[in-house]
């Protein structure tokens, strides 16, 4: 979800404002932010008029106090992903009274208690990129089955590297979680031929029956028998480390990993250790923490795909975001609200 | 479809002989092999007991010299692969009667003027592959918008690099050719949400109802329209060439162009040509000539994605491969014919 060193193609201004001059009117703040997402705020700031000034800065910094500047005097500030600590709410908490978050698990990034006590009103955003994380939950197994990236990589360096590959269709897939995400990968995968075996707390059985999906008694019944398992469950004090090394050391040799939610799901150091043992694959799209640090040994594993949190980042998952968190912003001004998380 | 460079990690003789004390049998020779259909040959051989004496030869080579002489014995020779040019079908033809090809499109690789007119028989393969490639021409499209292969290298060498990826749900994409692989992209994509128009001389209104596809009335309406183009024409006279700077020049800004056919489709240099304009991108799985030379400008341009031949190389296909090849050689040493091409 971090948007750290994104690739800078358009020519930005470092700072747009909007109505600039209009200083009877409260002001929002984009403290930092990537190419795209300025663009489509950009294009979305007549929403704005004769309710607020917005200033949009368009660089990215983590720096707190720079942070706390560019929002010393915002009323509603909107997120692109920085790190709100307790102690940076803190210092903004008085003049700033809502944020709005670029995503939907925005607990991974703002102190939710933290607002909560200093009467910060936290909107998010929902099911905006149910089909882009989907997709690339299958992307990141056809990486695995198909090696597409990796030989292209080779191929461009010189030779002719002739690979086995192996195929996804007929293999079964197992599901952890059957909320907008997991039921869209669900359906992907029944798409292309493989077979589904889900877990879920509340099982829906007509949507089971769609997808001609078997459910699972136990998450450890879908660890045990799934060539590949897909984790799709949000991150709460229920699912906070739900997998650990019983459930890892389920998984049959040559089976896949997937996680495309979060990297808190599993316990820390767990999967390390369990992919250290070299017979099991895994291919993720999160980590903790983020950005992961260069030295992680989990950059090492040659059985481990790692893509940096680009999964919510499509072209149609940042549009849909966008219309949503103006939408959180202009409602807030307005003295309603929509997709208030805290 | 080349095999050389293949990965070994199994540790195999250099040569499996099967019966070779029954000198009254004909011989079967397997002149040169990579480890996964050497496993899956070696796993099939009680086929021929009591038919024919099998050698296997493990490794890979391309020399003319080397393959005429491991060949001088043989009745049936196996062919995994290697060009059998007039010039090495003349210096084998008397004593070689059948070659069993590793494939559906011998034409690339056998001089099939040359064996009618020395009387050698060439059996191929048929449909064994199809869902492989059309995985692997739906891994390729996914290497393009979500980026995997590409964000994962770059992740193993350190840093975290923010990247915007698009969805391949909702785009329309482009068949061109409506045979068994073809017929499978598209099943896949409609499983994915994509759109289809699809171009086929012969088109079945059946299957295109089925799929929700729309039919063109040309093969460059489908350039000018798709979002993708995927080809999946079989090469011969008719379809030699027949995708030229014309077609190419159609192709919308953003567009991809999927290659997991046969690069002899395209006239030579025409796709070069067109990609070095930069707003189209290429991803495909073969080349011409192939191995692609190491000074191949192909292999410098950011925007295609090549994988050598490796679509048809599943564990599923080569299984599928080697029962068939295997099949034909049984069958023509008993007098009877399977999957007889020439």
């Amino acid at each position: 979800m971090i948007a750290a060193a994104s690739e800078c193609r358009v020519s930005l201004p470092p700072v747009i404002e909007y109505d600039a001059d209009r200083a009877d009117l409260p002001l929002v703040v984009v403290p930092v932010s990537i190419p795209s997402m300025t663009t489509l705020l950009r294009d979305r700031l007549d929403e704005f008029a004769g309710l607020a000034r917005v200033r949009i800065h368009t660089d990215w910094t983590d720096d707190e106090d720079v942070l706390a500047a560019r929002m010393s005097d915002a009323t509603v500030v909107m997120s692109t992903g920085f790190r709100a600590s307790a102690r940076l709410l803190e210092r903004i908490a008085g003049r700033v009274r809502c944020i709005t978050f670029c995503g939907t698990g925005a607990v991974s990034f703002i102190d939710l208690e933290a607002a909560r006590r200093l009467g910060i009103t936290i909107c998010n955003a929902v099911h905006y990129g149910d089909n882009a994380v989907a997709e690339h939950a299958i992307a990141l197994m056809f990486e695995h089955t198909h090696r597409v990236g990796e030989l292209n990589a080779r191929t461009h360096q010189g030779g002719w590297p002739g690979a086995d590959i192996t195929e996804l269709s007929g293999r079964t897939l197992g599901i952890i979680g059957l909320g907008g995400i997991g039921r869209r990968v669900s359906r992907l995968a029944h798409g292309i031929g493989l077979r589904l075996l889900v877990w879920d707390r509340h099982p829906d059985a007509a949507e089971l029956a769609a997808l001609n999906a078997e459910s699972a008694a136990t998450m450890d019944e879908v660890f045990s028998r799934a060539d590949i398992v897909s984790l799709h469950l949000a991150l709460n004090d229920a699912t906070r480390g739900i997998i650990g090394p019983a459930q890892l050391d389920l998984m049959r040799p040559g089976a896949l990993l997937v996680n495309t939610a979060r990297a808190e799901l599993i316990e820390p150091g767990a999967m390390l250790r369990r992919l250290s043992r070299g017979d099991i694959a895994a291919a993720i799209d999160v980590t903790a923490p983020e950005p992961l640090p260069d030295d992680d040994p989990l950059r090492t594993l040659p059985n481990l795909i790692i893509t940096p949190h680009v999964a919510w980042r499509s072209d149609r998952a940042l549009a849909a975001l966008v219309e949503q968190n103006v939408r959180s912003a202009v409602e807030f001004l307005k003295g309603g609200a929509y997709n208030v998380l805290v």
